[in-house]
């Protein structure tokens, strides 16, 4: 059994370090580490194909730790095989010891949950808000599958975290996209934060779940080295067999493991110090000796099974009309209308096209966000990921799949895309490249009411572009596109931006405000009227109610400037100048709630100190349903009959 | 078979109307609605104990439908029965065909999607974004486990619905409260809306599914009259036998019944109109026929089991020293210092013992949000309900408890509300009197990292606190109390306030700033020092910082104003006019990302044109982990010395 004696000394090792780790950082979950020593001494010793001295390589099998919280015990296995370690690979070195000991330090890459971009490249995503890691997992293992590579993906679950529903809506995705490379492992340690777990997430109920959405089962005893290493071993022969289910495991292990004094209720979370640390110690070892605990037969790590794939450097992508031309749609040029939403889909199929890299995603409106262009496109298919009426699960899918080095393109409507705003933060933390399109937004939806409309999404993604990534960028781009042209654009513009962007898209037919001549690019905004008396600052579906207020406040001899600010964050300084040639009179638009557009444009104002007024008109009361835009546009007060009679009390003026 | 042949009657009478009804508006899901038809008429003209002249009764068995774009089909049975509609009890009138014949209007009560506050009291909450129905079922059967009150809660989830992870930790908390009243009913109708279902979401697994999670499912013909009495009396029967397990029910059925011509593929949200409305009508009354469907027997709408239990009026809470020293904790008095946190579990509690109605709910965070305090105390463990790691479901349960009657207070890391956002979004839609506590927010939590810390949370929540409820209330409110009296106090007042409250409570100890005889209200601030030269506004852990940034600012002859901006909305006029005393200079401090606090006083002096100067410190840069709260105020510049720099800077002044 040199095997298992070799396996329990490395988990032994392992369990030591964590417990040091945590006691120096005083904080962190030494308990949970035990309870995993033994999953990941095999899987980062001897089962998983991977190379110490390249984490990141798009080739190696992959371990997610959803359940993050238990990083400690990778960082010892880091630790003691020296993985490399740094912001940018040019800053890679060794990990040590003395590096393990810097757990959650401000100058530490040793972070307290996992996150690659602050110096951490064996993860691919930023776990540690619980449930999301098997979506990553899936995620990643549909990168390879578009690429070929044959990698597996391991996912270390909490069996309190088992609760989360996204752990299920990945469960069926891995099975609806046959992912078999996938292979969760429950870890059932018994004790959650505050209590056990619930009787609903113990191994029994786990695995009859497991059976039920389509998987193998497999239950060990997870600090059983060799029962470990053969349900491993059942999961890499079966992923390739056709006939065979997805594999799960489910190991019963104990927190605390090898430490008495540490198991049972209210460890959760507490590191031991003083002579609670050193009993842990020596419980530790005198488990050891107990069990013959002894590295007494080398571990090998696997060897990587595929090589890279060449990279496809992208084409640029065709022109709005050459793309309507290509795919039989020159009737939208005929109309001369075309909603924002509808460009969305021709522009994504174009891109798609160009790009190789893209991928698109959708959960069951995809003939609403029009992602079925995309998806219905023979070339294109299989780069598609149809995700279902589950969102979370979409988001954070989208997080492996740019981790396997994809663009992905995640499209529902935008009020839905809230299910995953957890989701959506962890990919930003994690350094995802993804793109969120987010349809049917605000008001104008109308017919459908509020519970289809969304309302405070300006505000919350333009939170995230108040503040930046190490190189600067902002953490989030928002876009709202007012015609298909500038729709068409910004999309092309969100696959050449290397991050998180958000774009909202809307239901009605507009007409078209721009050409083919017109640059879009993120950060901009663009003059559609010069005037003299105020501007007025609206973006989406606003600037075409803008544009019929324009129409009655000529009539009234009032000459406002009008500006189509499609971006935030955006050039406040060039927004700030022309408030100063238009008698420092701001007339915000928005159909959404406040905190969004007009908000940010009272951010550049009230930090220049200029004294110029900005009224925000938005959504100040709930929404309902309504047959036609206009409907809402006046129950709103957003229409262009509010907008003209705001304008003229601005200007303190009275209609003709 | 008279039973059949009647309800097959009303079954058609109800499609038709539904097909008229989305004809009239345009938009809408008749073949949704005809796959329901059986269903709806076997429990609302027969099997549902409730008065169609008092739909909201309290004691009447409710129905729930998750799948909220199919309500015409419930429409149109309440047009048929006189069903009580209007916004408020003194306008209630009996519902007609005509008023179904409004769906969608913006002068009618009939929305897209179902919702009591636009005047449906027939529905307890607001759906139509999916996944959520059952979650607010189990809140409905909660609230009555409390009151002792004998009511059934049947909730109709469609089967690509059933694909949201949110049903299954439903499902997992029925069976955890033991909460049989909930009668869970899939329409398995094949057709999602962009395709037919997946595999995973056919009858028979999802029958499955149920038994893995400890359900007996019980398969039907959903057109079948009879075989659905015997499942609902199977129901009725097993909800108070301990021995049995809870009863799902999974019915076959046919999305576009009755109609050939709207079956199949591409029928999804399509109203017929013209012609093609006459020939679903005419295939209708031609099934009729052929399966013999006439109204051969009179329906019986059951009779409420149940009276309504005495309301009980809250007695005034305890104030904090006498909490203190009747749960032995007046150590946090002599100590000084307590967290924010900490102060709201033992208000949780002096508020349980005070008022009745409030009930508590926490995701296995109870032992850091302190809700623990409530959980634990043996007087109030039965309105304490353990949600587990499954935030989605905790506030759609919070939901149906406020529909229930009660007051529902909600916590866990404000990171991890971020998973329920859609849900609680849904809640305030619904008009529920609900409260929500985030703990450990903004970067003060330190160890951690991002992954939970809470950083757009006051963004997101603050844009619904710009808009108004029918009765001019904000949709929201956002408190941060920056010492343990003042949470203490404002938990009360959120008990008081009818209508939903978002608090972020702080991971650090922090020392006392007030005493028993400050007063603190929702809209409320407090000026803690009365300068001259700056006026700085800080909520929560950063006026802590700022009273370290006076000391400094002291030293170098600056006298700043400094007030504790605890809620949002706010005075505005209040704070400008304290501007305006301090030279028109404002500096505002938040630890978390913009679109917070800075920005709301921004709106305010932007929309003022007084030319004050706002500037905001908040997080700038995605944080990471750090040992202390102090490590990380330098890292995104929060800390004293960066406010005071700041300051200077605004004043002109150079450190002496």
């Amino acid at each position: 059994m040199s095997f298992d004696s070799t396996i329990h000394a490395k988990a032994i090792d392992l369990t030591k370090l964590s417990y040091e780790m945590t006691a120096a950082s005083g904080s962190g979950h030494p308990t949970s580490c035990a309870s995993l020593a033994h999953i990941t001494a095999v899987l980062m010793y001897q089962h998983m194909r991977w190379e110490p001295a390249n984490p990141a390589h798009p080739c190696s099998d992959r371990l997610v730790l959803s359940e993050g919280h238990a990083c400690p015990i990778v960082y010892a296995a880091c630790a003691d095989l020296g993985v490399k370690i740094g912001r940018t690979k040019d800053e890679w070195r060794d990990m040590t010891r003395e590096d393990a000991m810097t757990l959650r330090d401000i100058d530490s890459v040793v972070e307290g949950h996992p996150n690659p971009i602050e110096g951490f490249p064996f993860f691919d995503a930023a776990t540690g808000s619980l449930g999301q890691g098997l979506s990553v997992a899936a995620g990643l293992a549909a990168s390879a599958k578009v690429d070929g590579i044959d990698k597996r993906i391991f996912c270390v679950i909490g069996d309190g975290e088992a609760r989360e529903g996204q752990i299920w809506e990945a469960v069926d995705f891995v099975v609806d996209h046959w992912l078999t490379s996938v292979c969760p492992i429950f870890n059932c340690n018994v004790y959650a934060q505050s209590d056990k777990v619930s009787p609903q997430q113990t191994p029994e109920v786990l695995a009859a779940k497991l059976e039920a959405y389509g998987f193998t089962a497999i239950v060990v005893d997870g600090h059983n080295p060799t029962e470990l290493q053969d349900a491993l071993s059942r999961h890499a022969q079966d992923q390739h067999n056709p006939e065979a289910k997805p594999i799960g495991i489910v190991a019963r292990t104990v927190k605390g493991w090898g430490s008495p004094s540490q198991q049972g209720d209210g460890h959760h979370g507490k590191p031991a110090d003083g002579d609670d640390l050193q009993a842990a110690l020596d419980e530790l070892d005198k488990t050891g000796r107990d069990i013959g605990a002894a590295a007494d037969q080398p571990l090998k790590i696997g060897m990587m099974a595929s090589t890279k794939p060449d990279p496809v450097a992208p084409n640029a992508a065709m022109s709005f009309p050459q793309a309507l031309a290509q795919f039989g749609m020159s009737k939208f040029l005929e109309d001369g209308k075309c909603a924002t939403r509808r460009a969305y889909g021709i522009a994504l199929r174009a891109l798609g096209h160009a790009n190789a890299n893209v991928v698109a995603l959708d959960a069951d409106v995809k003939n609403s966000t029009f992602a079925q262009d995309f998806a219905f496109d023979d070339a294109l298919a299989e780069r598609y990921f149809e995700c279902r009426i589950a969102e979370q699960n979409m988001f954070s899918v989208a997080a492996g799949l740019s981790a396997g080095g994809k663009t992905p393109f995640c499209s529902t409507f935008a009020k839905f895309v809230a299910r995953g705003y957890d989701q959506i933060e962890m990919a930003i933390n994690s350094g995802a490249n993804f793109k969120i399109v987010g349809s049917h937004a605000g008001i104008s939806l109308a017919a459908d009411g509020p519970s289809q409309m969304s309302l405070p999404d300006v505000a919350w993604f333009r939170s995230f572009g108040t503040a930046g990534r190490h190189d600067g960028q902002p953490l989030m781009y928002v876009l709202q596109p007012s015609d298909a042209y500038q729709a068409y654009a910004l999309t092309l513009s969100m696959a050449d931006h290397d991050g998180p962007v958000y774009m909202r898209t809307l239901r009605p037919n507009v007409e078209f405000l721009y050409n083919e001549s017109h640059r879009f690019e993120l950060g901009g905004h663009e003059v559609l009227a010069e005037g003299r008396d105020l501007l007025i600052v609206a973006s989406g579906y606003m600037v075409h109610e803008a544009n019929k207020a324009l129409d009655i406040l000529d009539e009234e001899g009032v000459s406002p400037t009008l500006v189509d600010l499609y971006s935030l964050p955006f050039d406040e300084e060039a927004i700030l100048d022309l408030a100063n040639q238009n008698n420092g009179m701001v007339l915000t638009l928005e159909d959404n709630y406040g905190g969004g557009f007009g908000s940010a444009v009272a951010d550049a104002v009230a930090l220049s100190g200029d004294g110029f007024t900005v009224q925000q008109l938005h959504v100040r009361r709930l929404p309902k349903s309504g047959r036609t835009p206009d409907d809402l546009m006046r129950y709103c007060g957003l229409h262009a009959d509010d907008i003209a009679r705001v304008a003229m009390g601005m200007l303190e003026l009275t209609p003709a």
